[in-house]
């Protein structure tokens, strides 16, 4: 007996966690955009015109700027096992879960790592990783600019600035804050950065954007071995050792990405017409003012939580404008508090992960959330919630506080 | 200075290559629906449901049967780096292209590999397959059932028994056939399946079905180690080699899709809305009746070249009712050909790979396009550009051998 299920229908329902957030309607409807073939010159051009799109979201000159096909943890790992192979010494900056995600994507690398660490909620000392550096002499340093599960961000200038100079390849993971807050790619000197749609670019999970700088991808390419069974690939001697993954091979994959089109996987085209909309909504609200936007509404929702007599967490000289972590009040259950929160206004709001479970909820204002309407509504429930569940609230000062930072006062 | 470029928009365009095809309405709208988060109990509502659609599909009781987020080549890998260590032995059945992929996945995951081969056309006898197992008690057979560039489905009835009957784990590449030809998972006593949904299934790239027995699942699970950061993860010693994978440990994916919802990556739910719709259209039609559709269209295909004068290739035992293979004309520019089916009739047929590029053309008719009205304005549009290309045909033999096909004369 076949249970065939009905429709998709669900509440429409507010999504102010950590990501993934509501989408864009315009997003919305590039994905019901009928597909072409693959190397159909129409959706060449679509690939083209993403990779340029992406370079500007990146504030990089990096050729080498694309899609990989796959949530935002396949943009870390494709750079990483794409650049270390079984031995390379690799320094990972560590203040947070994501830091935790490169050392354990790292060491099925094969890497011998080093960590840079502190403690969640603060960031890594510069001179503590160029000691690393210098001790070490890694091809790779890796970090994350917005750990999400510290609302965290890590400064990465002056770390890639120490990467030049003592010529280490430089990854960072921007997941959570490209195209919220700025990244700009040459200008920090990094060589790989990922991120995913899911949170500032308004999209959906399963397409992650990269970029690559010259040199890194000179690297890959030194470990370039074209696919048997393909016709008109030039014979190429095999160099390097061979990357460890087919799938995340970024050799293979900008061959594909390049005038050659050598074939790799099907272009996911849905979510590459999502990824394109992504962009263009990005650039067409310019990325000042989209960083501004999402700016202001992190100071509204720290604004609002204050005023409510609750304590944002973390260093807030480093905090993420775009997610922001709120420590549960004590005698509250925070769980119970989000199912409340889902159930009476369907509204999400985020849990935590590791020490940080169970002690502080993760609220997100991002892309189309990242609005005054959205935070309102946010903390209007959150009052509400809050007061059913016994902890005592001025009536309506989170939402005046909120409030009060859009009008400038 | 930014450039934006437009909104998509481009011609629609016959998909009858190998895949992508033309995606169902239905589907393209499925995708156009607004997100969740992945942890709201509507959403893992949605997950679990979509486990029970696929379990339908394909024809299984596996408990262990979901989604790979990327295209199908990332399904293939997620089953075989998970499988696989390095050192262990595979038998790899080559005969075509993904024969040759199978074979360069299992070579990164640093398998010792026995391949059991035949010409491009042709199937692997299972004698030789059973000679190999012998020889070298693999923990891990793996072949293609429907490999694109040949055409050709090697049949897996009796390579199952043979795993079964010698203790060795099967793995088979349906990506190209499961809902269009029989792919009967539990009857074959296939260990791991995987899939895309841009063949058959009538979906966009970019998401892998997998289907995982119990005896794989066993095996996956003794090299689970959980990751660092997460916290409700119960202790557990890490067991068995690490899996080489992060983004592609089974054993973490698993422990995602189960009622532990471990986090791992952020479920791409646009492709899991579209994963679950395709499910549905299939199961609405019923599994005989899609297999039948499919079979009459193929036959079509190859009435309609035949009557034409082309000459199909691949051994017809064998060939996949879905893709047909017909050999390019003497004196006749294959690529000139295609570019004239697109630019002139919107129409886009399959180029080749290796050994088959410029020798033969690839059709499809497969998920909606696999319909009278897709393959009679193919075949007229096919004829057309070929009398312009000097090729002599009848008028009308093509379109009207398809159409005998349709009426049953």
């Amino acid at each position: 007996m076949n249970a065939i299920f009905g429709e998709l229908d669900h509440p429409p329902r507010l999504l102010m966690g950590p990501g993934p957030i509501n989408v864009h309607p315009r997003v919305l409807r590039a994905m019901s955009v009928q597909l072409l073939g693959q190397f159909d010159p129409e959706f060449t051009a679509y690939m083209n015109q993403t990779m340029a799109l992406y370079r500007q979201v990146f504030e990089t000159q990096n050729r080498w700027t694309f899609l990989i096909n796959g949530t935002s943890r396949a943009g870390i790992e494709a750079a990483m096992v794409s650049v270390l192979a079984p031995g390379d010494h690799a320094v990972v900056i560590n203040a947070g879960r994501f830091g935790l995600l490169l050392m354990e994507i790292a060491q099925r690398c094969g890497a011998r790592i080093t960590t840079v660490e502190a403690p969640w909620g603060s960031v890594v000392d510069a001179n503590a990783v160029e000691d690393a550096i210098k001790r070490v002499r890694p091809r790779l340093v890796a970090g994350v600019y917005g750990d999400t599960s510290t609302t965290i961000a890590q400064p990465m200038s002056e770390i890639g600035a120490l990467c030049r100079h003592y010529d280490t390849l430089l990854y960072v993971d921007a997941t959570a804050t490209l195209a919220g807050m700025p990244a700009p790619v040459d200008a920090w000197g990094a060589d790989l950065v990922t991120a995913g749609l899911q949170k500032c670019l308004g999209g959906p999970s399963g397409s992650a954007p990269i970029t690559i700088s010259e040199r890194a991808a000179e690297h890959i390419f030194s470990r370039r071995h074209v696919e048997r069974g393909l016709a008109g690939a030039p014979a190429m001697e095999p160099k390097g050792e061979r990357i460890a993954s087919n799938y995340f091979d970024l050799a293979m994959i900008m061959d594909y990405w390049s005038e050659r089109r050598l074939n790799h996987h099907t272009e996911a085209a849905s979510m590459l017409y999502a990824a394109r909309e992504c962009a263009r909504l990005v650039l067409e609200e310019g990325l000042p003012e989209r960083f501004a936007r999402h700016a202001q509404a992190g100071q509204a929702v720290v604004a609002a939580a204050q005023a409510m007599g609750l304590e944002v967490f973390g260093d807030p000289a480093y905090k993420m404008t775009n997610v922001t972590a709120i420590h549960i009040p004590t005698g509250i259950d925070g769980e119970r508090v989000r199912a409340r929160m889902r159930d009476d206004f369907e509204i999400e709001i985020g849990s935590a992960f590791g020490s940080l479970a169970g002690r502080v909820w993760r609220i997100g204002a991002m892309g189309v959330n990242a609005r005054k309407h959205a935070i309102l509504s946010t903390f209007a429930a959150l009052e509400a919630v809050l007061r059913q569940e016994g902890f005592s609230v001025r009536g309506g000062a989170g939402v005046d506080a909120a409030l009060s930072v859009y009008q400038g006062s």
